[in-house]
C-alpha cells in the first residue's frame, strides 16, 4: 500500500490542522472555476466523460495504452473519479494470469449475424453460455437448470429487453416501474429516456400505491448501499426483476442457489470487464425469453459476439482456477483475489471514517458463504457514505476535496448521502482514503 | 460454379416442363406444413431466428464451427434464406488473408468502460477511429474532416441515437420520421419499438405533407433496391440523416465524397463482419454528437471494445492491401474481391430473370467510380424483385419453393416485390439461382 495511508499517527493534532487547513484553502480556490462547471445538467446527467466538465480524466483511459504513472505529488492534485463503478480494480489480477486468459480470433470469425440458430437466443454464442452455466454451478449463486439465457450488450440492454418484453405493446397506460430506494441511479435515467409508452418510472417501490400491474426492479446486494433485498411487494399484480450483478462471492456471502423468474448479471461486476459490454440474463418463462430476444433484435441484431468469446474465455479461466490443486497454486482463485481486495478496501474506508465524525456508512449483513465457506460481512462495490453533521449537499462537499462521486438524489435519496466506487485502481483508492482521512480529522471536534 | 447452374439449355421444353411440374408438386406438399407457420407475426416480424419457424436454418450458423458440407441432393432440398442480408459471402475472402487479419487480446484488456476520455466519444477506440479515417481517405466515399466520429452497436443503435439526439425531449408533439418507399424495413419496427413519445414513424416520405418539423432517412444505395437517392424533400423544417451503409465501392460506383451532416456507416455490409455489432457516425454537429454519445451511454454504456479492436485490424487490413505493390500481389485487394463477387452474382440473377416473363429486376444507374476508375451499373447487396404475371405476393410464392425473402410490404409497397439478399454462401446462392431459373423456366410460356 502507499505511504500516504501509513503516516505516523501520532502527529501533534495541531500541526496537523495547519496543514490540512492550508491545504484545503488551496484545493478549494484551484478547483472554484471547475466546480462551477461540475453543476447537474438536469435529468440526463451521468458523467462519463470527463471532457464534458472541461477536466480531462486521464487516469480512467486505461486501455489499450496504460495509464502514465504519477508521482505523488500529482496523484495528490489530480480529481479522483469515483463517480462511475470502473472495475479498473481487477485488472492487476487478469496481468498476473498472462496468456491463460488470452483470446487469438481470426480474421474470418464474426461475418455472420447468427450463432446458434437452434437456440431460441440465436445470437448467443454456445461456447459463452456453456462458461456461464458452468461458473454459477461453481459458485452456487443462481439455479441454471430450465432457464433460457439471453445475452445483451451489458445487462443495461437487458434491462430494457425485460421492459420491453413484460410491457403489453397495446395497453392503455404505461406499465410502472419502481425498485425501493435508494435504487440503481440508471433505472429512472434508462426508463425514461425515449418517453416509452409501454412502460412509466414511478420511483420508491415503498410510495407506490396504486392498484395497477407493474414491475418492481430488486437489486441485491443492492447498487448503491450493498443491502441485501427482497421484493417490497409480494402481492399479486407485480411482476419482480432481479438484478444480481453483485452477487457474487467477491462482495457477499453466498447464502443460496437464487431461483427467479427473471434474473440480470453482468460481465463488469464479475470479472471486471466493464468494457466488453456484456451481461447475460437466466429467464424462467420461454414466452418472455424470446420476446428479450425480439427486442435485442430490433435495437441491435444480437450481441457482439468477440465479446462473447472472450467472455467464454474469461468466466473459464475462472473456473479453472477451482480446478485440479496444481492450476490453483499457480494463482490465486478468482474469486479469493477479489474477496481479499475488498476486505482490505472496506478495512481501511472503515479506518478512515472511524478517525472521525464527518462520515458514516451502512451497516451491512453478515453472512456465511457457501462457496467459500468464510463467514463475512458484505463488502460491497460501492461505498453508500452518509456526510454527518452539517454537510447537507455531500456531493458538492467531496468535490471541493476533488472528489467525484454520485449523490444521494440520484439514487432516490437524500442529498447527504453519495455513492463511491470502491473498485478503481488502486493508487486512485489510497489517495481517496488519504483524503477522507485527512477532512475526517481536521472537521472533527 | 455449381454444375446447377450449367445445365445444358437445349433440352427438350416438354421434359423440362414435366419434370419440373412433378418437382413443384412434390415440394408444396413437403411444405405445405411449415408454410402455416410462417405467417408474418403481426407488426414485429424479422424472422432472424431459424427456430421460431419450426426450421433449424442451421447452414446460417457459421461460427465458431463451420457449416457441415452439403451434398446436392440435400441442398436441393433445403430452405435456402435470402431474408436477411447475412454476409458470409466475405468470409471466404478473410480466410485467404490467413493471419494477416488475425488479432490477439490479452485478459487483462477490456477493462474500462473507458476508451479515450479526451475524446468526446469517450467509448471510442482510438486505433479505430483512426482506421475509420483512413478507409474513408482511401475510398473517398465519406468526408472525416472536421466531423466527430461516434460508434455504435452497429448503425441500428447508431439510429436510434440519432432519432434520440435529433427529437427534443420537451416537444408537444413526437416528431415525425419518413423515408421514400421502399424503405429499408427496419426503419419503421425501431421507430415504433417503445411507442416514444420523441418520435413518429410516418412512413413514406412522398406521401408527408404535414406542415411541422421532420426527419427524412435517405439511404443510398438504397435498401432494399440500391437505387441511388437524394432527399425528397429539401426544403426547410426537414433534417436529413444519410444512411450510407452500402456506399462502397463492391456496391455502386463512389462518384463523389459525401459531405452529409450525420452520415452512418456499417462494417456489416463494407468488411462483412456483420457479428462485430459494429458502426460509425460521421457528424458535423457537436452538440448532435454528443447527444448521441448519451444516448449510447444510457442504452449500454458504450460499446464493445473487443470488436472496435478487431475492426481497426480488419480495416487497416484492407487499407494496407492497397499498400505497395508487393502486399497487393500477395491477396486480392479487397474491393476487387467485392466487386467481382457481386459483379458475378449479378449477372447470374440477370441470367436467371431473363430465361423467361416471371420476374423482374429495377434498372440501376451506370456510373464511374473514382476509386477503382471502373465504369459499371450499381449492383446492390439485395436485388428487388417483382413477380410478374399472376403472382400478387412474391414473398409466398418463393416460399413455395422454399426461398425466404422479405416481401414488399414490409419496405412499404407492394407483395409483387421480395428483397432477396445477395451476399450470403455461395452454395446458398447458387442453389437459389438454380431454383429461379427453373420456375422461370417452367413459368414462361
Amino acid at each position: 500500500m502507499s505511504s500516504k495511508i501509513a503516516r505516523p499517527k501520532k502527529i501533534k493534532a495541531q500541526a496537523v490542522l495547519l496543514v490540512a487547513r492550508h491545504w484545503l484553502m488551496l484545493s478549494v480556490a484551484i478547483n472554484i472555476g471547475f466546480l462551477l462547471k461540475l453543476i447537474h445538467d438536469g435529468h440526463l446527467r451521468m458523467e462519463w466523460s470527463g471532457k464534458e466538465n472541461g477536466v480531462a480524466l486521464s487516469s480512467l483511459s486505461s486501455y489499450p495504452a496504460e495509464p502514465k504513472p504519477e508521482n505523488d505529488g500529482q496523484i495528490q492534485q489530480k480529481l479522483i473519479n469515483l463517480d462511475h463503478g470502473d472495475p479498473t480494480m481487477y485488472q492487476s489480477y487478469w496481468k498476473q494470469m498472462g496468456d491463460r486468459a488470452t483470446v487469438v480470433i481470426s480474421g474470418w470469425q464474426s461475418v455472420s449475424y447468427f450463432s446458434d440458430t437452434k437456440n431460441l437466443c440465436w445470437f448467443l454464442e454456445p461456447g459463452f453460455a456453456n462458461a456461464v452455466t458452468r461458473l454459477h454451478n461453481l459458485v452456487g449463486n443462481a439455479e441454471t437448470e430450465n432457464r433460457h439465457i439471453v445475452v445483451g450488450t451489458g445487462s443495461t440492454q437487458l434491462f430494457q429487453a425485460v421492459l420491453y418484453a413484460l410491457c403489453p405493446y397495446d395497453a392503455p397506460e404505461p406499465m410502472s416501474i419502481v425498485s425501493a430506494a435508494p435504487f440503481y441511479s440508471s433505472y429512472p435515467l434508462i426508463t425514461e429516456c425515449l418517453k416509452s409508452g409501454l412502460y412509466k418510472w414511478r420511483g420508491d417501490a415503498n410510495d407506490f400505491d396504486k392498484d395497477e400491474p407493474y414491475i418492481e426492479l430488486v437489486t441485491s446486494p443492492n447498487n448503491p448501499d450493498g443491502s441485501i433485498r427482497e421484493a417490497v411487494f409480494n402481492g399479486s399484480g407485480g411482476i419482480l426483476v432481479h438484478d444480481l450483478a453483485y452477487y457474487w462471492p467477491q462482495y457477499t456471502p453466498i447464502s443460496s442457489r437464487t431461483d427467479y423468474d427473471i434474473m440480470l448479471f453482468t460481465l463488469s461486476k464479475s470479472t471486471g470487464h466493464a468494457g466488453m459490454r456484456l451481461g447475460w440474463a437466466l429467464v424462467k418463462d420461454e414466452a418472455i425469453a424470446k420476446k428479450m430476444v425480439k427486442f435485442i433484435e430490433i435495437s441491435s441484431i444480437g450481441v457482439s459476439k468477440d465479446s462473447q468469446v472472450r467472455a467464454a474465455k474469461i468466466l473459464d479461466v475462472i473456473s479453472d482456477t477451482y480446478g485440479d490443486a496444481e492450476t490453483s497454486n499457480e494463482s490465486k482463485p478468482f474469486f479469493d483475489y477479489g474477496y481479499e481486495e475488498m476486505e482490505k478496501r472496506w478495512g481501511q474506508l472503515r479506518e478512515a471514517v472511524n478517525k472521525g465524525q464527518s462520515f458514516s456508512l451502512p451497516n451491512l449483513p453478515v453472512g456465511k458463504c457457501n462457496f467459500s465457506n468464510r463467514t463475512f460481512g458484505t463488502q460491497p462495490a460501492f461505498a453508500w457514505v452518509k456526510c454527518e453533521q452539517a454537510v447537507d449537499d455531500c456531493e458538492s462537499f467531496l468535490k471541493k476535496h476533488k472528489i467525484l462521486t454520485r449523490g444521494g438524489a440520484h439514487f432516490g435519496s437524500s442529498k447527504k448521502y453519495v455513492r463511491v466506487s470502491l473498485i478503481g485502481h488502486d493508487k486512485d483508492y489510497n489517495e481517496f482514503i488519504r483524503r477522507l482521512s485527512l477532512i475526517n480529522s481536521v472537521q472533527s471536534p
